[in-house]
């Protein structure tokens, strides 16, 4: 995706990584609407919006180039969309506005499903999700993600409309738009939706439409979360009671993250650390180190998954000690999950093991 | 599954629920072997391990009924297997210590890989469990799972051995064992193998038999959790950092308990509580509805999730202040799932939303 786009309000600075995020975030891209986007929304609106029965559309395709596919140069943030706030809209305050309400169309309200691909590649994915999106006539969803669907279910669509690093607000109000108008729609996310994604924010801009999720027959169709596809990766690092902690503080302040980093640190929780690192956010990393390291044992195991699943992963079982150091390696970035032991969690075999607890009542 | 078993040793004295609980627990029976369970899987370890090339066996088959089925009448906590501590061997200390150990088998060792189902039915299950469940000649598992298993898989097993409630630790020792006797081995279980379940039992029992886990090509195969799949019944009522927790104290006292759900109610962490209920945890349930009444607001929203995916499944959403009294209803039991919204949860349409922090910054 181009990172330079001079009719783009995005302000890209830094070439984008390529190797794309998987964590729950990534399939969301935050920012406010730049100019082009806000032109192609409201364009698709009303092609698709007012008074459009639902059938296929020649302005939207899987390709990249296609028109309605946002062409916004992202920051160097944005693997983690919650935290690219350097995308601004250059326009008016209209481009930051609903667009279309329910009271802007005619058709008999369509179907609207957010469904949760688990890391990405189709043998990650459910049955469910996988018959939801054959059953949906439009797919919406980040570049990435779109990329990696089953044929089947990109032949089967009758429209698929995807966006790069920036828009998830506005791709969300496209996919409910469009269900508004009658067509049965899935918007797509990696990891689950109810997992720092799509599914809250589904709601809300469906509510902001003056619309209901029954109307839509609004569901929810599960994935797994990048937590547990990564701790697989390295064995059984979580079992017990656990907490996932995002430190991107792109829609969550930092105290209240160094907050709850504190509370889970003392308590014993397994914790999956999501959004760990980026170039803005070197500060978060250091700092949840930090705290890490104030409650834990210096040597307690930590998992880091990066880019998993795809080609360039790696998974790495290292010492909480050596956790600040990796911070400028390529092992830790914006694609990367970190799965943090508690007290009872060793290492054995290259696999982190966090007991069940079963040891300390039968022999085996 | 029978309660009254006189030959068994586990004093099973209530009726056993037949809606099988979902959460990631329920796949896991945890308890002392009882006598049946002890003679079975030695006189099972001496036919598969010692010196025994791996094939189809007579004595194992997916019926209940089967010799190598377990016939233990399980508690009233039956369906939270990591609370059913009345399950108690009878026999000698030599019942509970490692039947085989990797010196007794002959035969090259085989593979062990532990799947997560998800919530139970086919649908939920991703595709590469389905895979791995095809490619493995012996499934291992609970019973209410297998039985869930979709046909294919069944008929591609060479064996599948079941066991009821009773016996997560020898079911896990049948699957390893049938492993280092050569054969390729799929151990199921429901939810992620890295909820309160399989992946850290099934590593630390293969340790213990001296045996390691990359001799047995060990793999996880992740699944969609409870908290995710049951969230996604109620709407988008996680979405942010979040904390699961289990009330089951079998392996974790309460004191531990109750600190780590202080921590997580005063931080605003989203909060899925597993095994919230049973007739031998009523202080329990009470105790954390206590802990949740003192940090957060009486109106915050609860999912209830009883029996996910199932004939007797129910979903409501409830408020916190009621959650006490509802202890003693169908509602809530050893298989409901509660998930507890923060300060920002709200009811809208019949659905939990947890805004995910965009409207704070974007007109929608």
């Amino acid at each position: 995706m181009s990172t330079d786009n001079t009719d783009s309000s995005c302000g890209a600075s830094e070439t984008q990584s390529t190797s794309e995020n998987t964590s729950d975030e990534a399939a969301s891209a935050s920012t406010d609407k730049p100019t082009t986007d806000a032109e192609t929304d409201t364009e698709t609106a009303s092609k698709r919006g007012a008074s459009e029965a639902s059938s296929a559309s020649e302005t939207t395709t899987t390709s990249t180039e296609a028109s309605s596919s946002s062409t916004c140069g992202a920051s160097s943030d944005s693997s983690d969309p919650a935290s690219s706030g350097s995308c601004g809209a250059s326009g008016s305050d209209d481009e930051k506005e609903v667009g279309a309400t329910v009271d802007d169309f005619d058709a008999e309200p369509g179907r609207l499903v957010a469904v949760g691909l688990g890391p990405g590649q189709p043998e990650g994915m459910t049955a469910k999700a996988r018959s939801a999106l054959m059953d949906a006539g439009h797919i919406v969803g980040y570049t990435t993600y779109v990329e990696l669907l089953p044929d089947e279910v990109v032949e089967a669509a009758e429209d698929i409309y995807n966006t790069p690093m920036c828009g998830e607000v506005s791709r969300t109000e496209e996919a409910i738009d469009r269900a508004l108008a009658g067509n049965s729609v899935a918007i797509i996310g990696s990891g689950d939706p109810n997992v720092y994604a799509l599914a809250g924010l589904a709601l809300e801009i469906v509510e902001s439409k003056g619309a209901t999720a029954s109307m839509l027959d609004f569901d929810v169709v599960p994935g797994v979360p990048a937590a547990q596809s990564c701790a697989a990766r390295v064995g059984a690092p979580l079992v017990n009671d656990t907490v996932s902690i995002s430190l991107s503080d792109h829609l969550t302040d930092m105290p209240t993250i160094e907050s709850r980093l504190h509370a889970a640190a003392k308590e014993g929780f397994t914790i999956s650390i999501y959004n760990p690192w980026s170039r803005k956010r070197r500060d978060n990393y250091e700092k949840c180190c930090e705290i890490l390291l104030e409650h834990r044992d210096p040597g307690t195991p930590v998992g880091v998954v990066h880019a998993a699943g795809r080609e360039d992963e790696q998974v790495e079982i290292v010492e909480l000690a050596e956790l600040p150091d990796l911070g400028e390696t390529d092992l830790v970035d914006m694609t990367t999950t970190l799965l943090v032991g508690n007290e009872d969690t060793y290492v054995w075999d290259d696999r982190m093991v966090t007991p069940r607890g079963y040891e300390t009542k039968y022999d085996y």
